[in-house]
């Protein structure tokens, strides 16, 4: 069983990246498994991420690398911008990261899902997309898309995705 | 043939709907053969677009309707919002419609393509996507995508959008 309970907003010491003070995000609690006293896996919708660090985090799963400039902007133009973080006393880590468009009223679709590989297979891709439709459902966005890889289609339809339904496809036009 | 010039922005006067003064769009030329001296087929995209003209225009092709506030609220929120018009004298009726979502960088994805039934098989709905995809284009977006129902998939795919380009799948999640 997964479930999240809200932080504490008050202010979190932060040793990992930058000069902010402040830390908001949502405790996840995996039965004890993934979290120990000391350990705490955050979800956050805070926008203010570390390029270098996602960059890092991208390398990880050998994703090709973007120029920051367009990370960034595509990060202040998503609707939704999702991290996952592994919190040790003061260190904190981004494990995870998923972002949607959306035009606010209709449809999301969510980009760029990825886990640290280290972090994999033990629940935290399954629960970083729960929270990610779970803040999309809060929006009353009642149509949530993406793309999926072929190799990750079977994890996203154990969360509910399906393929195809009623032939609707996805297409794609790229520049020659 | 297809292709368009800038049209004048000066003030077109306006008589189909609102208060608005200015029409800013650019002409299609096919041939000559879906305009003559005194009809032309104009592009926009202008967001400030009569609600009430787009259900009526999404009515005709059998679309469920959608709550105008919702509605007017996906408008702002696009990244793109495409109209075509027929444009006669001083007469303007809106003849097709399609917007996109974008996180303004890598990606968009194009929702609510439609053309008015009486303009059909006419080469209006290839112009107006050409168009849309042109100002996505000059916008540096790259990954241009969207989900086609069945029966239009070879629509789409004579515009040179590919179905699952390497195995990448559409999905989709509903709330129960
Ligand atoms: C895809 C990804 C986010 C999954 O994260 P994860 O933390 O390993 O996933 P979880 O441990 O939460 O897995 C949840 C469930 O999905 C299953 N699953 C995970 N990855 C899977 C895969 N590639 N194919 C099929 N099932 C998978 C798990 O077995 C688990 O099943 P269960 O609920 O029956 O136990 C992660 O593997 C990743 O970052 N991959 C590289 C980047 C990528 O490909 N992203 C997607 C681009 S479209
Ligand atoms: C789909 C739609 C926008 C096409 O508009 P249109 O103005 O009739 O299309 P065009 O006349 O520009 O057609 C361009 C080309 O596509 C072909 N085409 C048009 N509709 C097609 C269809 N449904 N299936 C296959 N090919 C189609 C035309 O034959 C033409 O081919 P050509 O270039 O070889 O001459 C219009 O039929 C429509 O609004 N349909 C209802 C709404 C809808 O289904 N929207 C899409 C939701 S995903």
């Amino acid at each position: 069983m997964v479930f999240w309970k809200k932080l504490f907003t008050a202010n979190t010491e932060n040793v990992a990246t930058s000069e902010a003070t402040e830390f908001n995000g949502e405790v996840l609690k995996l039965n004890g498994s993934a979290t120990t006293a000391e350990t705490e896996i955050v979800f956050s919708t805070d926008r203010d991420i570390d390029l270098y660090e996602l960059e890092e985090l991208c390398d990880l799963v050998g994703w090709a690398r973007r120029p920051l400039r367009k990370v960034k902007k595509a990060i202040q133009h998503s609707f939704l911008v999702v991290s996952m973080w592994e919190i040790k006393g003061k260190r904190r880590r981004l494990i995870g990261f998923a972002r949607a468009t959306s035009d606010h009223a209709f449809n999301a679709t969510i980009w760029d899902v990825v886990v640290d590989p280290r972090y994999q297979n033990r629940g935290l891709g399954k629960a970083m997309m729960k929270y990610t439709i779970q803040k999309l459902r809060s929006a009353d966005i009642s149509n949530i898309t993406l793309f999926a890889d072929p190799q990750v289609v079977d994890f996203y339809r154990r969360l509910g995705f399906m393929v195809d339904p009623e032939g609707i496809k996805g297409m794609f036009w790229y520049p020659d």
